[in-house]
């Protein structure tokens, strides 16, 4: 952080809560395994390196450092003094130094990354579940009996032990169309049709519309993913301006919309219209890495400031857990530290801001306590 | 202003046209009242305080010397000392602070808030109205006999002492669709189908289109409400790009797109597109606070100078109107200082510019006489 | 370009591929034609002076000198020392200040413009064409015997000699809908139904997408017009994202994604989404003058940086095809150089992104020999 402000130290020293993140890497894997963790678009095998991206410079700027190599060191030796470590150590390093106190952790993926218990262990912090619905959809759907009943008993059991849910509906047809609740007899019909298809990977609107219902009864914050994601989401289907007919019938329960690329400005209006919805840009400050603080920036427009959140949208290479935190760190700065200088803000304004959407923000809607 | 620079001294004191403002406040009224209408997205009651915004911030920091109070005072201390002047106190400080010699007034909206002669004695400048096209279908609605024939005669009664018109379109279903002019029979079963429903909150699309039409045949300029507005509008419905078709046959009549957050960039392009098409960015920098000179920025892209406006959408608390002359002076400061220090445009050509945005388009493309 | 660092000097010097451009004016025209040049999206005659935009603003700071003017002389004089020129002598003098090395001619328009010889001609650099598909689809048309042969033997002639294809697709129905191969039968009926309304200016779907998919079995690099252009384009439907379904079955054949304004945020994901997608701010750049940094700034977010390329979309006043290079020059150094300023570059990381950016991505993917 440049400069010695009161505003820089109380950056530099605040602890985060992370509130969308995913485990890192349990298991051994290449440099091509490496390079594709950085680009988050592309599904197939990269044809050029991904270190040639902001988000590769950005590794090679401020992970090199925990790793006790120079700055902007070249790509190579970058992978080849990750090479020396195994995952498990990588996060030992890099989880404790993103200052976080609590990684809420979406369990969806589970495949070679580790559980909240593994999280907690290498951290040293705090780690409590988001439960992803589609999940919980093919859990039911795999379930004997009633297909609803099924869906409803596995949330209401889960949901005990977890601090939110989460939605992927933008992966899974998108935002425009009916979200209204079905009908049961719909929801059988579709569960019917579904199972005869094998019950996985849900996809069935009805059944996605139901899930989604479910979770605003059970009243815990709802994320979605919103916006730059691979390249299996249409993008412009994951505008969130396309939620604002669910948004107006979702009650009370908080609704998170997630990375927000290129589609900030409109999430930040609807946290603006409405009380019960908030948004981060985690995935997206990673991505961005040089071009990060432009996007912070665009996050403090028309979202009032206690419905922003931090998250780093971590996942797989530990570095990503802690390259979230320095880049809001670092970008959080630059632009409150613009505001204060033109006079627009007082630096206290600027530092309570600050502790709002590194944790305030996560701690009151979540209802995470002291620990 | 920053600097003393001849740039910085005549934005600081040019006189500004507000084409685009309603009336303050002329009841008394609870902090609940104001602090809702720092907020315009959300038509609830807010959860959290109107004041932890870009727009609550902007007000302690600008309106609160005019108050004789230090900058970035508390809320609770702003609310108390402008609890000690009535509304009219408020707006006779103000107003006449916003260096405005012209208000240009939409005066659709009437219950509490002043009226075109109490503006004038308040702010001691000139005020001129805007006829809101669907306040006119809703008195034609009323009125006797053939509702194209009311609608007509009421516009043609009210247009010699308007300077202008407006349509909220973006509210009574967005600009996608058909926007040509409906035939005299569909207009008649129209408007027979909403007397019977009581001919209130225009909302038909045929009666909507009718009165576009009107309002281009009178050929004064015609403003639309556009992007950035409260939840009842939809607002990917409120991109002006919809508004092509309908632009392409819209003859000579001058087309003025408001607000335009966060499609200024669409608006912009339009604006070179269509020698009768003009934009401003009024609501959006008042609400964007210290993010306002980004957003003034993207209205110098593709537009050309001779089609950008300066407005306030001043309304409701007279700390708006104020407001918006101060971010943007503050704004366009920036701004153009930037590109003059770049070498990318002249001093003189800096202040030429400011000249066209303050008052120049405006008083050109209204008529409006020197007073 | 301000500044004597390593960076700086680089830029300055670095040559460039212009990988997207027409032809220069060939005959004399009026003080009309020149200012109706410095507007793109209007296509009719301007209202007020093409001169009080970005653009003609940025003619004045930087085409002035070349012609021995002040830099922000008044748009008489300029227009005045301008007529002292024939065009050819003005692309003497323009074309060869580009430090341009190749330039990709879109042969596509050819009344009044230079043709490839005469380019090659004036500026003392080499030319390469580049054919526009619905331009081979016209020939087609005239052609005896059946169209789909027609085409593909009139592309096949063409192709040896050109580097790749272009589509303005954007201007004949957008991009969204279907883009899928269409079968023969129905090629041939849509065929024998625009042969029979005369064969000119294609807007038929089927016939547009043919020659897409064509132009995928070349596997030359195929250019899309995307976004900001002239009104007789649907902006909206020049979204890219509208051709992600296309995307995903377009195989190796490397799209280059041109303009993109206001949609260079979608484009560059796209870079990253597809290993075979490509893009540049050409025409926007020139178009945005002061505001370009941030637009090149844009073009550098999500995009990796193998994937971006330089064009100016020069047309007409030969003037365009030089400060393209100039404004891409400053605007990559005031980018570049902040972030190097910031410690999230390094200067040597800078100066490879430049080589890539300026004219390396481009001479791979066109495979351009060293001439």
């Amino acid at each position: 952080m440049a400069g010695s402000s009161a505003l820089a130290r109380h950056i530099g020293e605040v602890a985060l809560i992370d509130h969308h993140v995913h485990g890192c890497w349990s298991e051994p894997g290449d440099r091509r395994r490496f390079e594709n963790a950085l680009n988050e678009a592309n599904t197939e095998p990269l044809a050029d390196s991904g270190f040639d991206s902001q988000l590769g410079f950005a590794v090679r700027a401020h992970c090199a450092p925990i790793l006790e190599l120079p700055k902007h060191i070249d790509p190579q030796v970058y992978w080849e003094r990750r090479s020396e470590f195994t995952e498990s150590e990588l996060a030992q390093l890099f989880l404790p130094a993103a200052g976080v106190s609590d990684w809420l952790v979406d369990t969806g993926i589970t495949s070679g990354t580790t559980d909240i218990a593994e999280f907690t262990a290498l951290s040293g912090n705090r780690a409590h579940e988001i439960v992803r619905l589609e999940q919980v959809a093919e859990q039911a759907a795999q379930a004997p009996g009633d297909y609803a009943s099924a869906f409803e008993a596995i949330l209401n059991e889960r949901a005990p032990g977890a601090v939110g849910t989460k939605s992927i509906l933008a992966y899974r047809g998108g935002f425009d169309g009916d979200l209204t609740e079905p009908r049961a007899a719909e929801v059988a019909e579709a569960a019917d049709r579904w199972r005869d298809l094998g019950g996985t990977r849900l996809q069935d609107r009805v059944l996605l519309r139901f899930g989604l219902h479910q979770a605003l009864r059970l009243g815990k914050p709802l994320q979605f993913h919103v916006g730059f994601g691979d390249r299996d989401c249409d993008l412009h289907k994951a505008n969130p301006l396309y939620l604002l007919e669910f948004l107006r019938q979702s009650g009370d329960t908080p609704i998170m919309l997630l990375h927000c690329y290129p589609y900030e400005r409109e999430a930040g209006y609807l946290a603006q219209a409405f009380n019960n919805v908030y948004l981060d840009g985690g995935l997206s400050i990673n991505h961005l890495g040089a071009r990060a603080p432009a996007f912070i920036a665009r996050l403090l427009e028309m979202a009032p400031f206690r419905k922003i959140l931090y998250s780093s949208d971590g996942f797989g290479p530990a570095e990503l857990h802690y390259l979230g935190a320095t880049l809001w760190r670092r970008g959080i700065h630059r632009v409150l530290h613009d505001f204060v200088e033109d006079g627009e803000w007082s630096e206290a304004d600027a530092i309570r801001v600050v502790d709002l959407i590194a944790h305030q923000n996560a701690a009151r809607v979540y209802r995470l306590g002291a620990g």
